[in-house]
């Protein structure tokens, strides 16, 4: 067994192809203006409602119906599991940085309900329990391995932070069934692999925390099965595409369907290729990328442009109003990415990492920390408001999991000294190549300033790699112990300082974050024409609570127009919003009761000046419900 | 038994608010160019083509089971026996027309087939029979009511048409068991009604057709139980809305939900306010066909904005690619403008009629009248093509019924004289208010041409109301016995002449038919800067085959641009096309393998002179694929 107390989220110490090399949750204590707050209301509010919700809508009591503490019917849908395992994921980060008695108190009720609900061959679903325990593993579409998955991950997290086996026994005991019964159809086993991903990157942690190389094999074997057709799988609506099971993996290279399970996926087969040289795998997951990045993805970080299917579209298929961009579909492409920054060391990553936690994900989340989105769209008319809790409740968990788990993706080691991903106040601790303690203290008002100062203590030579954002405007500089670096900072790139670190040393980096105009490709049709503010790494959106008198659909952002910033910290827990002189081109009123007329040519009726003020889209509907548009005419 | 020889599509003879009456299927024969053409195909190739694939995939058979005739499971799914009753009421509205021995035996064949399969207590599904026949009327979502409206549909259609009372006999005793079973709860009835309304205003025109009162108040009790709230539907991933069940009809406002659902529930509630008085649901027809036609509507007739849900969307939701404007909604929009046109005369209703016949419906079929689309988009990249039939096939067997009934639409009487609503060569006989018979000649080289001459063989004073589309330039002129008309024309109205008519007095219609740049709605984002070219009722779209060497997603059509329409008797089975100078701009090689960037002022990096083609919409998708578009940049 491991012993890894410092509480890797993925644990990369002995991955054979890995460039970075994790700093665990523990290392990194944040005390920033912008994510400390939020990891806060994560521990004090989110788990314990959230636990409430697990208690109210009977996922617990499905586990006490397997222990004989219930006579309850089964409550829900068949992967309500899979919410149980990731509240628990996340109450296990939050007890790595912050000890907490009464959620240990909880978490180790939750591990015995768990542990006594299991089978004794070592299955556990409480879904397929009791009157239903014939129909296990008779459907590959129901979730079971899903589940399985997320029972792996909160038990590696669980066994990280506290260092108990009592889940994490759970889990290789299910992990054996699972290698006994799964496997090729020659061997007398079950071909095929789960309809919902997740299963995969479950075993390969699974595998490094035990250090058990089966688990890893049989990732290998979900991994490949897939698309090679090996089933005529009962898949109902959904196809082939949906499941990413039309072709193999490593011929693979559009990126489609179902948007968590194409991500969960491949953060899985990352996984693998960090542990075994898998070329063709490799390449197809740096095409799949490509697929995700170039063309499918919205300014937003979001992915999944369709509600039909909660799938990837074609090609520049962005609508903003109907984008579905589910949460934990951004939540899954942090986790593929920081799998691929593991396995390369390369900028994209982490500035999608960046892009994700700060748009895409976090808009998932209300200020108070109570109420979520399942769905980000771009532009919306006051209808959609973030809920308490879904029948389908993936969410609200995964972002109970991953604002705890943050801490570990701040900074990585590598073989030449420490790489910095993400600029927060805080302080880091992590050991050097030579064996020898580093600490660093990092000061910065990061996402509303760029301007970063990083104390180094330790000695020797070493290097410390910064990373340089992708958004990063002119004047970029770096100046170390007083020096200033005399390379230009390339935007989306780290940068290296390698010297003999004396103890003390300041390293200062300025990032400015001018207000940028940023277009999308024009075969966005409903963008042509239109622009996104965006200031650092945030996306900004106007809502109609901050432009009373004005249609926020008709704001027009002309090209001469000087933005102002200004931090609001009263605003929205603190916000710098942008501000400029706009103006309104309210729709003519010979539109009225008409969808189509022939063209007119000429100007709106009338155009207004008008002062347009913008928020950060992740915290948009916090307030009153309203017209809201993150991509703004310029004409 | 009424007896209706002359075989009315909707027999408002005798409805109580009709201002039209009909002219039957066989008073009207067409000799045009456009719709006799395609008559004769759906008579000769598709009729043929679609029982061949009705007994292909098992939907013959499954009725077979019922006889003791076949031992083969059910195949497909619940609503298939829907697609037998569509082909069959096509096939009769085709026999009213044109006899056809072999076609006769077919129908023969198979009414003698449905008759057998009939249950004794009067039930008819073939999924719910044998070893699923407890399961009969215990889920409102699987189609029982839905099949059985079609069924009355196709006996009305085939009394009318042959005189055989030998499926009216089989609906009139379904009709009588569904009477016995559906109804208030304190009755000990069925509360229900059905999750696909088509029940309703086949029950209408059941009751029509045999004068039994009993059919018309159960289809009022199925639409007024609609929204009522009487039960806890087991509805499934869809919901309330989807349904139109969220709320009494009555009180409806915004048309929402699945589009096929929608449009044929509303065409059953027309068919009650023909009947009786319904003020209330009168009103809320009239509102929601505004929601339809001002706020939901495609350019081209269709409806149903999204793929999930087959729904409509919000208000100007109406994305070109993504449409899904399913060949079934425009052909089930028909039905209900039929009867609101019945309901008022009033023009609106037969211009909808018209742009959903030459647009959205056509557009479902393949010029050689054997493939079809469910979905009609108005972008493509070259992917959607039509198929020979669908898993769910409603859309072709639609198509199969709609075409010979097309007759049908194209006259209506009052108790003024005769209405005519749609201009193609032909001949109609009709009786006038009087009870002389009337005969109109009509020549036209209409949709190519907006020059119609109507001889008029009929004497006495009556009135010939004739319709000016919606379209129609600047210039129309009317000319009565060689006299020109005194009063201007107005577009999207009636005119009506009344006089003392002696035969042979011929009536020139001339509607100028200007090409025409059509705006949409500001609100509709993606088509802001964008144009629809329409001449006539017809919409026109980019091939990438008329166009050869350009990307037709590039082509911009400048302002002072020349439209140049021009007859092409050997393209397309005989199009008119329009031409003219525009320009290409290639996007910029900077947005290569770039999704997102900063502003960058300018024009594109080059820009092409091009002469463009343009085809009418209907006729995309029959030759070689590639990039389609029917909404034009201008800048």
């Amino acid at each position: 067994m491991r012993s890894d107390a410092r509480a890797a989220i993925v644990d990369t110490a002995r991955s054979a192809n890995a460039v970075l090399r994790p700093v665990g949750v523990r290392d990194v204590v944040l005390e920033d203006v912008f994510w400390a707050p939020r990891l806060r209301i994560n521990r004090e509010t989110t788990l314990a409602a959230q636990h409430q919700m697990l208690e109210q809508t009977g996922r617990l009591e499905n586990f006490r119906r397997l222990t004989g503490a219930s006579n309850a019917p089964f409550a829900g849908i068949y992967f309500n599991d899979s919410d149980v395992y990731k509240w628990l994921e996340g109450a296990a980060w939050s007890l790595a940085t912050d000890p907490d008695p009464a959620l240990t108190a909880l978490v180790d009720q939750t591990v015995a309900l768990i542990a006594a609900a299991q089978r004794p061959d070592g299955y556990l679903n409480t879904y397929f329990a009791l009157d239903r325990a014939s129909e296990r593993w008779t459907n590959p579409d129901l979730h079971e391995l899903y589940c399985a998955g997320h029972l792996f991950q909160a038990a590696v997290a669980h066994h990280r932070v506290t260092g108990s086996t009592a889940l994490l026994n759970v889990a290789t005991r299910f992990a054996d069934h699972i290698c006994d019964r799964f496997g090729l159809v020659e061997d007398g086993k079950i071909p095929w692999t789960d309809g919902h991903p997740e299963v995969e990157l479950g075993l390969a942690e699974l595998s490094r925390e035990t250090d058990d190389e089966r688990y890893l094999e049989q990732a290998r074997f979900f991994v490949e099965v897939r698309g090679t057709g090996v089933l005529g799988r009962p898949y109902g609506r959904w196809g082939l595409e949906y499941h990413q099971d039309h072709l193999p993996v490593r011929e693979q290279s559009e990126i489609v369907g179902h948007a968590v399970r194409a991500v969960y996926l491949y953060a899985g087969v990352a996984d693998l290729c960090l542990e075994r040289d898998k070329p063709e795998l490799r390449s197809a997951l740096d095409r799949l990328w490509a697929s995700m990045t170039e063309r499918k993805l919205y300014v937003t970080g979001g992915i999944g442009a369709r509600h039909d299917g909660e799938s990837f579209g074609d090609d520049h298929e962005l609508p903003s109003a109907t984008a579905y961009a589910e949460t934990c579909a951004s939540i899954g492409a942090v986790m593929w990415a920081w799998r691929m920054l593991a396995l390369t060391g390369e900028a994209r990553y982490a500035d999608l990492i960046e892009r994700e936690l700060y748009n895409g994900i976090l808009s998932g989340l209300a200020l108070d920390g109570t109420t979520y989105f399942y769905v980000n769209p771009l532009a919306d008319e006051g209808e959609h408001r973030r809920q308490p809790w879904f029948g389908t409740a993936c969410c609200p968990p995964n972002l109970a999991r991953l604002l705890p788990s943050l801490p570990g993706y701040v900074v990585s080691t590598s073989d030449d000294g420490l790489w910095l991903h993400l600029y927060a106040t805080g302080t880091v601790e992590a050991t050097l190549p030579d064996g020898q303690s580093a600490r660093l203290r990092v000061e910065t008002s990061y996402p509303w300033d760029g301007d970063i100062s990083i104390e180094v203590w330790a000695t020797g030579e070493w290097t410390l790699t910064l990373r340089v954002p992708e958004w990063v405007g002119d004047g970029a500089s770096l100046e170390v112990a007083g020096e200033t670096w005399p390379d230009g900072l390339m935007p989306g790139s780290y940068v290296a300082i390698r010297r003999r670190w004396a103890a003390g040393t300041v390293v200062r980096l300025r990032l400015p974050m001018p207000v940028r105009r940023v277009s999308c490709h024009p075969r966005v049709t409903e963008n042509a024409g239109r622009v996104a503010l965006m200031r650092g790494p945030l996306v900004y959106c106007l809502e109609v609570v901050d432009n009373p008198g004005v249609d926020v659909r008709d704001i027009v952002l002309p090209a001469e127009a000087e933005i102002e910033a200004k931090h609001r910290p009263e605003l929205l827990g603190g916000v710098t919003t942008l501000s400029f002189d706009g103006r309104a081109a309210p729709v003519d009123g010979a539109w009225d009761r008409t969808l189509y007329r022939e063209d007119v040519e000429g100007a709106p009726a009338s155009i207004e000046p008008v002062r347009v003020v913008a928020v950060p889209y992740y915290a948009w509907a916090n307030r009153q419900p309203g017209p809201m548009r993150v991509w703004l005419a310029t004409r």
